[in-house]
């Protein structure tokens, strides 16, 4: 079998990486704008081959996008032009509804899979995948009913070889629930980030006290600018929603502070706690 | 050796099981205003016997004070009534200033040293504590000079049986550094969970798309109100001078992605991932 892999970093790797272990004789293509990534991902294993977009479409089985959501975009139109019948083309972008719209009147559209893996650490690059990245993971799909039925089933097949738990949804639903659950989780990272940063200008030795604490809550903000800014700008909408709804928290909890208001303080986070049950599960 | 504990939870409880570790005849007298605490502490060996206040006083060579910022300063002057010479008063509490003030004229000031140790976790009791918490972590302490030789001398033994880095700064820095790169830290992960709690009110499974990098934002919102409320108003001046900054972070990020300026968010992100030389550290 042959896999085709447009952007050998964290998350093509790893699903080339891991889906090694399951089908011995898979073959991985590798594509890439950045030549410096290919020759890593050879080095590494991670790809068999340096290939371009026109023998990938002539000979993967399967082919996957893990490139910036904006590229996916234009990228994946062309890309649907010049498959064969029984192809699979999925990209794996963190935002889904611009990029199914993109296709959504594609005469190939049922070559297509839309699907968004919740996995993933703040490292990039070739030299950050590694085979268990997708193990038992979540794995989305959405608009499946538009993909081909032989498609659908070979995108399952590779699946579970990761013992995924397969999850479909509408474009629409995915992008609101992940701008909530992790793009805003991203913004409040970078952030802090900055804030503590600033602070450090005047104050040299800020960073001496920090503890694991603030490490995790800083932690993202180590990703990737070229990654993050198309899933931004491509799920705006609902991160506007989310912003203003995060910023109103702040403020209210900023009030009671300078009010030295102790039960509305203890209340914002008797609130919070509830957080528990969903975090003890995802640790 | 006599080691009393005001607040036998997560800090007090750790300090207690790890120098149990290192100074075989260590007894342990504990005392608390939970009196399942007390018990559990007992079960669980953190504790040797339960005490009260007068007792402690009357045995302990050395006394910590583990129990939240407001209860310290309620407490501490009271207790330097009571000791006697050689006895060293350390508390661990997370804000410095207040507690430094509250006992700056106290005649057996000598008797007591500011400290606060840079460990800890999300969790609280002592079901929470564990001997290695301390190992090889962050000691600061404050206005040292005004502690007596021999408190200061036994201080700085018991935290050498952890390894631990000792680091000297006023009381007004402590506040300060702290507000930035560990309170705020709690107040982005109370929001962000009350943001995304909220959120689930009209869409039931939001949840289950968060994975790892949702975690570790929301990690801290897990913390104890009881703790943390008094922390926050002791320290209001220097956080809502964080929070606002953090805001004002947070305000240009949203402008940018209002006006689709994406060479904006980059530079944001940029920015911000000058943190991964001080996280990768922390980890």
């Amino acid at each position: 079998m042959k896999l085709g892999v447009i952007g050998v970093g964290l998350i093509g790797g790893s699903f080339a990486l891991g889906l090694k272990e399951f089908i011995p004789d898979l073959e991985v293509l590798g594509v890439d704008r950045n030549a410096d990534n290919l020759t890593k991902a050879i080095e590494l294993g991670v790809i068999d081959e340096i290939s371009d977009l026109e023998s990938v479409c002539n000979q993967a089985d399967a082919i996957v996008l893990s490139i910036p959501v904006n590229a996916i975009k234009s990228v994946l139109p062309s890309l649907l032009d010049q498959v064969s019948e029984n192809q699979l083309v999925v990209d794996f972008g963190s935002t889904k509804k611009a990029i199914c719209d993109a296709v959504k009147n594609h005469p190939n559209r049922a070559n297509f899979l839309a699907a968004h893996p919740i996995a993933g650490t703040e490292y990039s690059g070739p030299e950050a995948a590694f085979a268990d990245l997708f193990k038992q993971k979540v794995m989305i799909s959405c608009e499946e009913e538009l993909t081909g039925k032989n498609q659908r089933t070979l995108f399952h097949e590779l699946c579970a070889h990761f013992k995924m738990s397969m999850r479909q949804m509408t474009a629409e639903a995915h992008d609101l629930h992940l701008a909530f659950v992790s793009h805003l989780s991203h913004i409040t990272s970078f952030a802090l980030s900055n804030t503590v940063l600033e602070k450090k200008d005047t104050e040299d030795h800020i960073f001496d006290m920090a503890g694991s604490g603030f490490a995790s809550t800083v932690r993202l903000a180590k990703s990737s600018p070229d990654m993050w800014a198309p899933i931004f700008e491509e799920n705006k909408s609902h991160l506007l929603e989310g912003l203003m709804s995060y910023i109103e928290q702040l403020q209210s909890f900023k009030t009671s502070l300078e009010n030295g208001d102790e039960s509305a303080l203890k209340a914002f986070m008797g609130k919070a706690n509830q957080i528990k049950e969903i975090v003890d599960r995802l640790e």
